[in-house]
Formats: C-alpha cells, structure tokens, sequence
C-alpha cells in the first residue's frame, strides 16, 4: 500500500515508521514546518518531504492526516487530491463529518495513545479505534490497523470524543498530578524517587481491579481532619489546593 | 524481637506478616473491632487477639500503632505502658510529637505504600520513612525497616507530611481519575480496558522521566477548542466538569 501523511509530529512519526515495518511505502511527508517533514522523511526508506496540499498527482491509495486538532480543518480546506485517494485523520476529538465537503472515501484512524519521539512503543498494544464513511473503507482500516495492532475496534465519532476525554482525565491528568507531587517533594528537599514505588502500585491496582473498587486515601476514609490539613499546608499554592478540594470532594460524593 | 501491634487494618495485616517472615516474634494484636484482631491473629504463628490497651503485662518490646490517624490520640490517651517499651507509630499524616505526654522511647515507621488486604506486596521496594525521639531509637527503627525493605529514609515530620500530601495527590487523586474514566467510558457502552495501554505507557513514562517534562494532552497543547467542548461534553457531570476545568487551567499555568 502507498501512503502519504500530513503532519509530521509524535503520532505521524510512529505510524508512519509501524506502517513501513509492516510493507507499506510512504511516499510523502507534508508538514507546516519544512524542517520537521524532513526530519521523518529521513527516517523512512522510500519518503520525500513537500511544500504543498496539492496530492492531485499523487501516488498515494491513502493519506493520513496527523495534524493537530486545531489544524485539521484548515488542512483540508486547502488539500487537492483526486477523488478516489482514501482520506483518514488520526483524532481522537474530530468527527468523522470534518470530511463531509470531500467526495473521498474517508475514514478516522485514532491510536488511542500517547506518544513521544524519543520513546518507542509496541504498537500491537495500541488499540486502534476505527470509523469510515462506509463499509468498503471501515473494512480497509480495519484490515490496515489489525496489521499494526492486536485491539482494532469500531469506534463512532461520540464514543472516540469521549474516549479521547476519558484519556485526558486518566491519562493527562494523572500526570500533572504527578508533576504536582514532585514540585511538593522538592520543595521539601524530598526526591521524587520516593514516590514511585506508590506510584507503580496504585497504577497496578487500577488496571488489575475496577479502579473505583481500590480506592485509597483520607477522602475515601472520609478523614476530614486530614482533608483539612492538607489544605492548610497547599496555602501557597492556590491552583493546587483547589485540585486537592475539588478532587476531595469528588471523591467523598462517589462513595457517600 | 517482640512486638505487638495496636490495629489489624491494611497497614497491620502486611507489616506484622511482613516482620513475622523475618523471624520477629509477634505477640499480641489490638483492634477496636476484636473480630478484626481475630482474623490477622490467625494468620500469624505465635499471635493472640486483645481487648484491652493495658500492656503494662506485655512481653513486647515494641508496640506499633497501626491505626487510623483519626484514632491515634484516643488510643494513645488510653494506652497503658510499662515506660521501656519502643512506641512506633505508622501514619504519615501524624506528628512524632503525638507522643509527647509519654516518657516511652517512640517513634515513627512510615510504611509509604497503598495496602489492600487482597494483594500482596513487595515490602523490599517500599520506602520506611523513619523518625525517633532520640538516635538509639531512631538506629534501632533503622535497622529494623532495613530488615524488611532496601528503602529506608530519615524523613521528618514536617517532610513527612508533605510526603503524604504528595502521594495523595500522585496516587489517589490518580486513581480517582481512572474511575471517573471508567464511567465515563462505561456510560457510553465503551471497555475501561480500552485505555489500559495508555494508561500504563502514561505511568511507566512518568516513573521514567520527570512528569513534568513528559506532559501530553490539549491543555499541555493549549488547544482551547479541545477543551471547551470536553467541558460541555461534561454537562451531567458537574463534579467531573469543575475538575476538568481546574486541572486544565493548573497544566495551562504551569506551561504558560
């Protein structure tokens, strides 16, 4: 298969180099930064990096469009392709409706991931979240991700909205609450080292059990002197006291 | 060495198994509930359950305190001890000062982890956070939690507290997020499972790489958009919606 790819950041840079480990050809790399499409391009066998939208003399059967959310509509106003080219974005927040202007078969391929450079990941862990504007192609990317990945799913454009919110709350948002910690730890001439053992216990526990089943804490034992405390020490930090009430108090109401 | 413990909760049921597997005698188990003592007294060889706080009897040479921090005072105030006895107390929340109107030697033995009854834990790899009222009991607690884990710290009491503040927020906090994805995933006929993968890439990174620096998601992008529509997605829940919002502002500020 002949694939093109708009976009060239963390999930671009992934899928792209998944998809040419598995016999596909990347042919091209459009990024809004010149320098960024090349740097990919570089790293894939048979991929050159363009200037421009106009895929009307491309090769490609399929273009992926990695962009950011933000991006992807301005994208498409501008992209020419001929109508036959398959089209699939990669988000986990866009309707599959952003393609309703285009006569093109298209579809969403949404890695529900969370991706760096410098880190690699075993892409047939990855689930592949999966829609199409009709049969022909949602069979085709079915096909493409059970190449790649193990947990192919057939997603509609609500549930991957609010699975892609369901992400951020577990995901995003644990992480700046370990950012959080370690900002709490340091302050106290306390490494964040300490923590992880906890850290890797509790993540453990929520993926082996329901994780409202494992909950722990002074919220949870209802330990109001505690709450309060806590608090009290999070004077100096306004924002941070705030997410120590409101989580707090979210947590008291699940298991009141 | 032979120990006694007040409280048969979480704490109690692994540090005494753990301190048992040792060599170290335990003797007697105290808990407000008696069937509670009953049932960790079972499960370790030379035990007995106790309904009463007068150890002045006692063969222990060292009584810890594994009870709630709400229940700590109470119990100490009731507490009847011959003055040779080692007073150790396990909370993370309580000052060492707790202690102040007993002429015991005492301190604190901080086991820094999450315990569930029904899971079994790896004491080598938990942090004992220890803390004494003079250096002969504070050597004496040292060597003691370095018997049972490879991570021992003199850790104060004010650092203490923040430590635990900390783990409230890396990890129940956490887990409460994880929960709050559960339902939101489940109220849309979607699989928690879904977001295993994420969620263990999104910790084995953080335990990798300082978290703040690994941060993902809208927020960390500034992508407005993304935002404001998870927030009305969020409607039903206002809980979920303010906590929403606050995370996502603490993440745009620590950024901007």
């Amino acid at each position: 298969m002949k694939i093109s790819c708009i976009g060239a950041g963390n999930v671009a840079w992934h899928l792209t180099q998944a998809l040419e480990k598995k016999g596909h050809q990347i042919l091209e790399i459009y990024s809004r930064q010149p320098e960024h499409a090349q740097v990919l391009a570089q790293v894939l066998t048979h991929a050159g990096a363009i200037n421009t939208l106009d895929f009307r003399e491309s090769k490609a059967e399929l273009i992926l469009l990695a962009v950011s959310d933000d991006a992807l509509e301005s994208v498409l106003r501008s992209l020419k392709v001929s109508p036959q080219i398959i089209l699939a974005h990669t988000s986990g927040s866009k309707p599959l409706e952003v393609f309703k202007h285009l006569k093109n078969p298209c579809g969403v391929f949404y890695p529900l991931q969370t991706f760096s450079k410098n880190k690699t990941v075993d892409f047939s862990e990855i689930p592949c979240c999966i829609e199409a504007s009709d049969l022909g192609t949602q069979g085709f990317l079915i096909q493409l991700a059970s190449e790649l990945s193990r947990k192919v799913y057939s997603v509609n454009s609500e549930q991957r909205k609010n699975l892609h919110l369901a992400a951020v709350m577990a995901c995003n948002f644990s992480n700046h609450l370990m950012a959080i910690a370690q900002q709490i730890l340091e302050d106290q001439q306390l490494e964040f080292a300490m923590l992880k053992a906890l850290i890797r216990e509790t993540f453990e526990k929520a993926l082996m059990y329901p994780p409202k089943s494992v909950q722990t804490g002074p919220a949870r034992r209802g330990d109001l002197e505690i709450l309060n405390i806590h608090q009290d020490m999070l004077l100096e930090y306004p924002n941070y006291r705030m997410i120590y009430e409101i989580l707090s108090q979210s947590i008291l109401e699940m298991y009141s």
